[in-house]
């Protein structure tokens, strides 16, 4: 499943070195070595399966034995993931661990014992917490120094300035009749600025009113 | 990047015929037969490149040429993606298209010609739509009928009820010296029920008091 972080910009950042991505299956850590059962019907009844305690709790200790990671478990339940969070991530760990659960449930003693903070990447459940884990992975790493190249940048993007961000536009001036609007193409760097600031602002406030009340 | 799709649930479906996911490579439909150039600086100036509107066209077109998706670009500009909205495009579309680009943007007018809806998988940036579509096929696919199985459920989950889902505990009843809270094994159906609920009140209530006052 992990496949996709090996691809474009963690990809490149992987191979240059600037970034590591190890992926430790917690089937193989289960105490039953006959059937490696990893999970088990919920106390006091209820669909689904929920992960068992053991299996998760010896995979964590033996990928992080001394507790040197940042420990997240990738739940709904967690607090929202945001870019700021991200950046902080980027900023405060060198390692971090995430931890995937079913969203069926995993046991809560072994989030109360081993983990560090829950993240939620959105308000919506997934079968598993891979996806939100690549999700998590990538956004975080964009802020990594040396993943991102010198043509690119996380500082003028959607959030950074607590805007949307303004739309863009490239070759042809005109494609299917619609031209590119005209203050993009007049040379004069200010009105460029302007423009953009004013359409990020208006976009941020048709679409998400919310994130104006949150401006630094 | 949509082998994580070929796994876990949405594997499952795919592979009992109740879910099908086509990819498509954007760049073989650039009219630059030559090196399939699919993006461009920006006019008015700025950090990276653009997605020019041309390939996309031609791909969306090429994929969906009587307009009979729902036709969503991934985007942080986008409006937020919920359980709910999830659950509505479940119900109401019987093919979705997901436009992914490279988040530093995606000329404008190829969103205005030819998308339905913008949508944001939550606050943050990643390097491309990819993560995100893995992302909303996840949890679309689980409203699809007969993707999640007998024993599984979407109704009981995190916002289903308005409300992020109490804890869950599993066997051994007593992990690392920590007991399963009592109530869980008594057997009083109504008592369990009376905890959960209020372990879900308390949880949304320290987390995520925003949604409380969303409830329906």
């Amino acid at each position: 499943m992990f496949d996709a972080l090996n691809e474009s910009i963690t990809g490149r950042a992987i191979t240059g070195g600037v970034l590591n991505i190890e992926v430790a299956d917690i089937r193989p850590f289960s105490a039953d070595k006959k059937h490696f059962k990893c999970d088990d019907a919920p106390f006091g009844g209820g669909a689904g399966m929920i992960m068992t305690p053991q299996p998760i709790y010896d995979a964590i200790n033996a990928v992080d034995p001394h507790h040197t990671c940042r420990r997240i478990f990738l739940s709904p339940r967690g607090m929202p993931f945001t870019a700021k969070r991200a950046k902080e991530l980027a900023d405060g760990y060198a390692e971090i661990l995430l931890l995937c659960g079913r969203y069926e449930g995993v046991d809560q003693r072994v989030i109360d014992l081993c983990i560090d903070e829950e993240i939620s990447v959105g308000d919506y459940v997934l079968s598993g917490g891979e996806p939100a884990a690549i999700v998590v992975a990538d956004a975080v790493a964009r802020f990594v120094p040396g993943v991102l190249g010198n043509a690119e940048s996380a500082a003028d993007e959607s959030f950074q300035s607590g805007l949307l961000e303004y739309p863009q536009y490239t070759r042809p001036a005109v494609f299917m009749e619609l031209p590119v609007p005209e203050v993009l193409i007049s040379g004069h760097h200010g009105m460029v600025e302007e423009w953009r600031r004013g359409q990020a602002e208006k976009i941020t406030r048709e679409r998400r009113p919310d994130l104006l009340g949150d401006r630094d």
